[in-house]
């Protein structure tokens, strides 16, 4: 489980910051170690096809412990993970879902951003990780 | 749509004081004026199964502008919507789902909460919807 | 997350052999904290349509932290949860599903027993349950 | 139907055994000549979006009765079985899920690995299969 309420709330305020401060607007999803939603917000005027997207994208970065623009390079055409995206009622594998990992190394879980073009979504994901700790986890077997 | 963020935020932050002050741990949705979700959050040991329970709530409330519990007298064996909740991908209608209704009449959204007695899930989405303005809608067709 | 696999595998071991001892065929699943699956088998000769109340009853166990046929009390016609199988994608309300909880008072899990009548089912549950702990909750909150 | 409990053990404990060899952390299906669950382990640390990965291998594997990889390579953009993902309930079709054929011919079931690289996924796989028998089918039609 892990992500508490506060740390959500915390990642959630920074997130929404950084989509601000690049004119943007954002669905922006936190879920728990076990990919389920602990918190979420829909920005005023954010797209609504970006809620569902941005819950996928968090529970797609905990699911397999790394950023889902890195999946997404994976499961192209001709890819070893071609397809992955029909798993788990749908993945996202384009950018804006970074794991959170704390001080300790553990993944706690997860962030996902939707509503602009993915290098925002990937930013104000960023924003929102770097106020409870790191995305990029060590070589698995990670600890959860 | 028509709530806005600022105003989710505040319903759902007067929802978890009151959560707080009696002592239970709730999930806590708030939808648009069309059903789509625009704020969530999980309290820290809420049951897992309250949230998709307190979102279902909230769309409800919101699909029917009426409290949720007063849908689930209509249900009843027997009773005139007998079986609505196979519709709309699932709906429930016990209490702890409201309406919200602003000042100009207007239903804006909806307030669903999940996590303990009906009682108290009811009393602490009363508690959201009255920092936004009132629960009961006239009868309909109301204004959206 | 909580339960290992090694537990899993113990528990689904004694429900195994509680189950041949009534003379039966079971589905049994066991999941972790957060409802997601971890261990399951069914028996040779066991329903085909038990796999998934299997699992229902796990889930349903751990998303309220409770035995599944005490949901089902409140969930009968003009009881205060009638409907709430409608919700996350469907749970399973009558016997046979267990919380796991550990020497510590952490629940770290439940099992989920279908495949014969709803006595057996609990039976071969609470023989699960035994071999890591107790099914009976402190007043919630309780730790995860 | 065809695979025993005692059979699917047996795969799964094989095929545990060289996940462990690997280093890796995997999730482990089998599932009937019908497609049906049969038995499933999730090993500790394992992905937890592995898990309905296996579980789709195991069955894509047997609803076509050859390895996963293989579909895969007909299933890429410009190829006869573009888009098969989308049918079943979702396929999966890259490396990792094989057939089981008994010492009579007989397609018997078929297993399902997700946790690492495809390479080390199917390694896994083909180690569960040979506990007990081979995982290339005759020309179709075989025998079920």
């Amino acid at each position: 489980m892990h992500v508490s309420i506060e740390q959500a709330d915390r990642a959630i305020a920074a997130a929404r910051r950084k989509a601000v401060e690049l004119g943007t607007q954002m669905c922006i999803a936190v879920v728990d170690s076990g990919g389920v939603l602990k918190a979420f917000e829909r920005m005023d005027d954010a797209w609504v096809g970006s809620i569902d997207i941005a819950m996928k994208k968090a529970k797609t970065a905990v699911f397999f412990g790394m950023p889902t623009g890195q999946i997404g390079k994976l499961s192209q055409p001709g890819g070893p993970l071609y397809g992955i995206e029909h798993s788990n009622d749908g993945l996202i594998t384009f950018p804006g879902g970074l794991p959170i990992v704390d001080a300790d190394g553990v993944m706690i879980g997860a962030i996902g951003v939707s509503g602009s073009a993915v290098e925002n979504d990937h930013a104000v994901a960023q924003a929102g990780v770097e106020t409870l700790g790191v995305w990029d986890l060590p070589e698995h077997p990670w600890r959860t």
